[in-house]
């Protein structure tokens, strides 16, 4: 059932593609966008209602196992992916780190009644939160635990283990921890551009339309989970932005009207509900996304790489948070030298990590332009930051960089 | 001249308070309201125009000073406040860190011709920043000097110090360093419920609407800077949380409808921008602040203490970024009792936290119900996180706890 859902984003996908009108459309046409708009946001909400529908069937199937093993008198057992990256796998088909077949048993007995508990319990919860249509943090779980009695955990970690496990178990279900109704306690990302975000209120159902043209300087910041919303766009790019300065600047600027794009601020390594947005969009609405991050080896191998192939340690959230189709915009070491930036020497902890890069990571190992790259930094000894191009002026990123750059998308890094 | 701003403000305020409608409204008395909303926002234009021309006047007469100087065969000299805990005080008039009157005293010689020079062109850049309405980060400002020959910085702490020296030197004359055009690099927090911000477009200076009861499970992310922004609501109060995920919960529930209120995520200690929002929300619409934190010293003596007071080495920016009207509502000591909520035990860094703050804090030194309720913690020995009142169900926060609070302000903590 859960392989049908691809089937019905593609269709929800193909009918927003045919309404994708912005702001920037005359008041008929945004009516007639409006109307269409709220089908493809009540077929998200169909689609959530079935995958909620098969999300508490993957669970009461679980507990019916163990149900049933206890009626046949029998030791009940799960068994979880194990999370480690010795069980992770880069395909290249599918652009991410997949998590393998290895698997850790817990059987029930009088060492592990505990845990096992713990276990059917958090299960209950997010049972709980998909019919209540409500979410939890890992620390909302942490304490709602705190009333289980004789199962509630006493520190953070054991909890969040449990969630993790459940999350990578149901994972090879093809349901995402959002979809068990477990959130991460991080902030979204913030938003500016040629995008309408459709998001159906939780009791309602009534469709709210965020033009994020319309923020003036400031932005949309996106919630913690993304899973109920739908789009509208006609952009024709995501600029996913590492900094927050150069974000407000092609926001102030707004860099999105003169570029037909939206931009997506990433503060660092991206959260997770910020990944999702940006994966869930691209694929719906089939636009591509490029990565302006720092040039070095955190820029590359931690904020890029997380962006599109994922992490080691939760390869089995890879399928639903990383950006594959995500490509490297810049700053390039080859722009170093072509616009004469300004540079810091590579650190130590730089050198390690570019390194390591090269040698153990299976997406740079995979692509050769990135090895070359990779070498090249290395051998200049320096980085430069995205804000090095200010030394041209304040707005040579928006006037001259980004137009020079967007004028060959081919040539980005893969 | 400067001085003239409060009143301005105060005008531009009353006119905004009597419009104060939000979504909730018809569409006629939103027409009308936007009209003189409208009005409100051009009032703000113009206030920030004559703003303009103190900055740019003030850099000019610094300048002519120098000038002066050397066409009098006089060694120029340029004077900056001391930014250090020991030139602050807390006055519990303003309710807030001032800067005291010590000054170091910068003499053009040939040792200091390069931070003299340096100076100067950053003064430059601020002017010319102003004059074209535009603004630079830290590290924009940093790699812009790396066209300034000579007097380029080498290093970005070098650039930071002559920013901060030019910021306290200014701020004097009451103008902050978003007047002078220097923003931060950080994100702003997010923004949801009852308020509708007005924000001019920095070109056509055609103002944008920004309803903030319009976001679905999203929210408003809070630009770099503020100054240009004015306001309407009908809330009662704003709350300021801690956690992304408190906020997600309340936002997700619309608990600013049910209880007329703006919800801001502070997540940790809030930035500047999200300070400065909040003071001037709350100074121009006249609306209570309440802090909703994590009972432990570092939510009370950190995120609580330097949103409403500031903090002790940038005391001058204190007048502008602090909220000296905001109060605590929780969760407090007595709350851990109250609503037996589960607990951490303290850790040595709470212990010196806790304890610094009751010994050298001017702040806590000056509250007695703060130094009973940090000295009452301290005696417990325990800590207790906002999340932990999910012990009692998810949303017993939004139907319990807060409403039972929120009945009493008057015993909020100062």
């Amino acid at each position: 059932m859960v392989a049908r859902k691809s089937q019905t984003t593609k269709k929800a996908a193909a009918k927003t593609k045919t309404t994708r009108k912005t702001g920037a459309g005359g008041s008929k046409a945004r009516g007639a966008a409006a109307k269409q708009a709220s089908a493809a946001a009540q077929d998200v909400v169909k689609r959530n209602t079935k995958l909620n529908a098969v999300t508490v069937g993957l669970i009461e199937k679980t507990a019916k196992g163990v149900h049933g093993a206890i009626g046949r008198h029998k030791k009940p057992d799960l068994s979880f992916p194990i999370r480690s990256l010795g069980n992770v796998s880069y395909s290249e088909k599918t652009g991410y780190f997949e998590i393998g077949r290895q698997k850790k048993v817990r059987t029930l007995t009088v060492n592990t009644v505990k845990s096992f508990a713990q276990t059917l319990r958090m299960m209950g919860l997010s049972k709980e939160l998909v019919e209540t249509n409500d979410f939890a943090t890992k620390r909302d779980a942490y304490y709602q635990s705190k009333n289980w009695e004789e199962a509630r955990f006493e520190e953070q970690t054991e909890s969040d283990a449990v969630m993790d496990d459940i999350e990578a178990l149901f994972s090879v279900d093809g349901l995402s921890r959002e979809q068990l109704r477990f959130v991460p306690d991080e902030h979204g990302g913030a938003v500016a551009g040629r995008l309408v975000v459709l998001d159906p209120d939780r009791e309602t159902g009534e469709v709210e339309r965020i033009d994020c043209t319309r923020f003036g300087s400031g932005a949309y910041s996106i919630p913690s989970t993304v899973e109920h919303l739908s789009f509208e766009t006609d952009a024709k790019f995501i600029l996913a932005i590492e900094t927050g300065g150069i974000f407000q600047r092609l926001q102030s600027h707004k860099f999105w009207q003169t570029s037909d794009c939206i931009l997506v601020s990433m503060a660092g390594v991206p959260t997770r509900a910020t990944r999702r947005f940006i994966r869930k969009l691209s694929d719906e609405c089939r636009i591509p996304v490029y990565a302006f991050v720092d040039c070095d080896p955190y820029g590359i191998s931690n904020i890029y790489r997380t962006l599109k192939v994922g992490s080691g340690n939760a390869a089995h959230l890879s399928q639903f948070f990383c950006v594959p189709q995500a490509r490297y915009l810049g700053v390039t070491p080859q722009d170093i030298r072509d616009y004469e930036l300004p540079t810091h020497p590579l650190q130590d902890v730089d050198v390690k990590r570019a390194k390591d890069a090269l040698k153990n990571d299976p997406f740079f190992k995979s692509h050769k332009p990135w090895q070359k790259a990779i070498e090249d930094l290395l051998k200049m000894g320096v980085r430069a930051e995205q804000q090095a191009l200010a030394k041209w002026g304040l707005n040579y990123v928006i006037e001259e960089y980004l137009p020079q750059k967007l004028a060959h998308p081919a040539r980005f890094l893969p």
